[in-house]
């Protein structure tokens, strides 16, 4: 089980601090990334995981909420990701986008928005390393967790056990101590959390709670 | 005269202490929001304007290089924003957004590109509070000065005069204290410093160069 | 079964008139909003919706034929639909903007143009109020039915069934009494008429025929 | 003087009705199209002409507030314009749509938003039937009249008759007797009004004031 | 078994012969349209379909990698296309597109990405005359095949067979000798090839290669 | 004078045996590129320019009517290009835009349409090598020359002269051997001309008669 706290959620006047306070207790870090073109909110950028890359031995999470993201895909590699994931609603050419991220030595992701179906990613799935499947609607922090997507959790889970692949489950939205249990028995094996984590005063108790400990 | 630093070139990770390092010698810190779209380069957005807000005595001046501005002023507004300036080139109903800014209170301000000629401010001139105009092709950070800007500087100064407005000049790109000084003297007043200030070790001796002390 | 008129066959010069004479035998009228970009017509806004609001006890079933319908569904909403469908086609957060309608105690429907299988709405679907599978392209009028769409009404229907749901099947597009009747079987109940209506001298005989009187 | 009623102010559910009320007194009346997508309203189409045509004896000033106008008219020739007018800001090719318009024998003009500067037409000017000159923002009715526009259109009427063009002023927003008079005064001879006349019970009497008499 | 030189491969300065060198052993021509933004490459339009009709009496088969095909399909029905595919993933409306074509007695095709899965077209399958396999991504000449679409080939194949329908599957990407009867086996029969064919000194020799001889 | 034939008037499937048959006149050639997104035609891309560079000594002179044209300049660039010109119309960062083509060693220009004020160009003109002043509506061969551009490159010319410029006016559109002196006297002195080269059967005589021989 990996837990990747999101830094949207954090404050961004100090992340490295912010880091700091969750390094011991995490090996990933989620970068929400937001063009306000194909969610409605604009965030961050490449110059977030170049700033943070020196200072974190954690792996960085990019995920890319944006319009095109092959145009990005180079500067975010150069940048240092660790991990890049996509939308399949915004991939018209998504084999091409995946390849593109391989290439360079990085793990791509697909994403599936809450109400995307599991078929849109039937074909590319053995070429990713990870889905993320959207517990609630991206664009903000703070939103509650879609029930229903345990069921797609489930379908892709057991697609992926079907054919044998070596593809992890990642879950954002709505993540605490209660439905990442619900999702781990799904199938996700990596769990993004935003304000759960912080939002409370002692990360390590948050993340902690998290694990289930 | 007052100096704007661009925290564009700051230690990301590490803005609140960025901030406070130059504090003490502005009283004004410039916010580059670039979208991928209107621009090549994804940066920051409201986020980045909340996360300082409370951190700082200084306004915040926000430069919107993103399309369809309407979007996310209110948004910017909420963050708490002092001054927002909008493209002319991205701004097909310039008039209602400048005033959509004006209505919250907040400074408004028109920005031109470098190949954007005066005449397309002509009209909208009387509504701003200030001009920023662009020294360097927006979009990334540590450009060379292009001094024909200077004649545009000083054709926005005539008209300002010739109309006696109280509208601001503010410059934004390849700012040292040559450069600087070149500007102030066809009629700027605002002067936006990214690298000049952020890559020196002694912010105070930067800011005091450029203020030509 | 529901007879819904399509005002957009109406004389667009008498809306009122129009209204009245088709109420007594119906309760509820289509609303057919084109914005040219989604599809290659212009039609109408929220002005009209709002204009007959007052003017009738009919529930309006608001059909957004646009591009980014989340940032209209607010106007048409205030504006007094009782019924708001939007395209599974032009909605990458397609829960997101379900969600939008429904908060605002609205009825929510996904729209499948013909092509679109059923498949894109498989995980929508317990979240909507029905499902209008269009039996011509969107964008005009007086167009024939698409005989191959029985099949689809038959398997959306079989879902609804399988999984319990509480969930309408409207079809839109060449409804004449025979085709009606063919659709009704296949499962759906809630009929789109245009010219079959409002082409007709008497349309209480008109719809009367529609309803196999 | 020509007054031109804007329908969009009008009881949507009895436009004819509504212009037999203000057509004594009138020749023209104005038609407001809007896709949502060069303004943030839907307003009307090719249908709403459609269908006053053969209704009235006015002419039909169609006023496209729409991207791409091209593609649309056509649609709108065809359905009976006498009078078609294109925004500078949405026409790239403006010479290409202007010849489209009057190769049908329909009168054509060229729309300017309030920021928009008089240079942008300089070239257009001689091609054209008339120039309407926005008065306010476009996209919503009710709008107050915005002083400095007063400017504009003397600016224009100077270049008309410097040329010596056969080319009309219209205005449009925020026109009630006393803007009227202003723009009269400017150079204006076409006015549309909305609310001045159709918020009014006695449409006669609110014409006749705006005509100053 | 049909075999589609794809003349973007060839000399462009010389098509004519490049396609009298080929015609002797094939009765197609593969045509690859491409506009810049559906694919990252530009490469010629109807123009060069009007410019080969005379000069061959191989059909001609126009692959469209273009945003909103609906708009230039008249275009290249006109220049003489034979055949004409269009991207499921560019057509939120193909039911329409199709029938267009079709309606100009044209033949009709569908295209899918490498990522796209066959769900996407099982509603239109009846539609048309022939599903194109892409077994690269489309933009460019010169790719490798990729291996993962010899299973969805068999999938198409086994839906066209288990419905009875009369659709031939088109395979486009690193065909070669070897790929070519690994794609024939799955149930391709139209076999586009550029490299293959167009770098080879001997044309004749490499299709017959191509062709198992 | 320079005389530049456009090859889209050329036969498109012989175009090394065009080019042959003009060069002994010429030591230019103009190519055509649109997109079908910024002019309503395709016609050709990177591709053309690679096969004709090695086939002639004529400087290659491209004039790109696309949107986003900074993202294909590089591969204009790589392919033979030594001249590029880009619309003022369709480059919000025209400065960029101009520096990215010149930093190559390529000449730059800046293209008016029509109804384009000079104005827009007034800035820009010293960083340019040319300006070509479309003399029809670009997207067609074959159109009629528009006599008021005559005093566009007067205006042009002037401002050239006033400043000191070495900047060239080229002019596309309509040119034929009475235009094309009329032209010459305005100020330009390149001139495109594709039916009125290629549809002659003598292009020495149609070449010799431009140059008013």
């Amino acid at each position: 089980m990996r837990i990747a706290p999101s830094i949207l959620a954090a404050d961004f006047a100090n992340l490295e601090n912010e880091v700091k306070d969750v390094e011991p207790y995490v090996d990933l870090l989620h970068i929400d990334v937001m063009d306000g073109h194909f969610v409605p909110n604009i965030t961050m950028g490449p110059n977030v995981v170049q700033a943070l890359k020196p200072k974190t031995q954690c792996e960085l999470d990019v995920h890319l909420m944006i319009e095109h993201p092959d145009r990005y895909i180079p500067d975010f590699i150069k940048a240092g990701s660790d991990m890049i994931s996509v939308h399949v609603e915004s991939c018209p050419h998504l084999h091409r986008t995946i390849q593109l991220i391989k290439q360079a030595g990085v793990k791509a992701g697909v994403v599936l928005n809450p109400a995307t179906p599991v078929e849109s990613i039937k074909t590319i799935l053995p070429d990713v390393d990870f889905v993320l499947i959207m517990t609630v609607n991206p664009g903000f922090g703070g939103q509650s967790f879609i029930e229903s997507m345990l069921e797609k959790i489930k379908e892709v889970k057991s697609i992926i056990d079907a054919k044998g692949l070596d593809v992890k489950i990642e879950v954002d939205g709505g993540i605490n101590p209660e439905t990442l249990q619900k999702c781990k028995e799904a199938g996700a094996s990596i769990f993004v959390a935003g304000s759960a984590i912080f939002n409370h005063e002692d990360r390590k108790a948050a993340i902690e709670q998290l694990r289930g400990a």
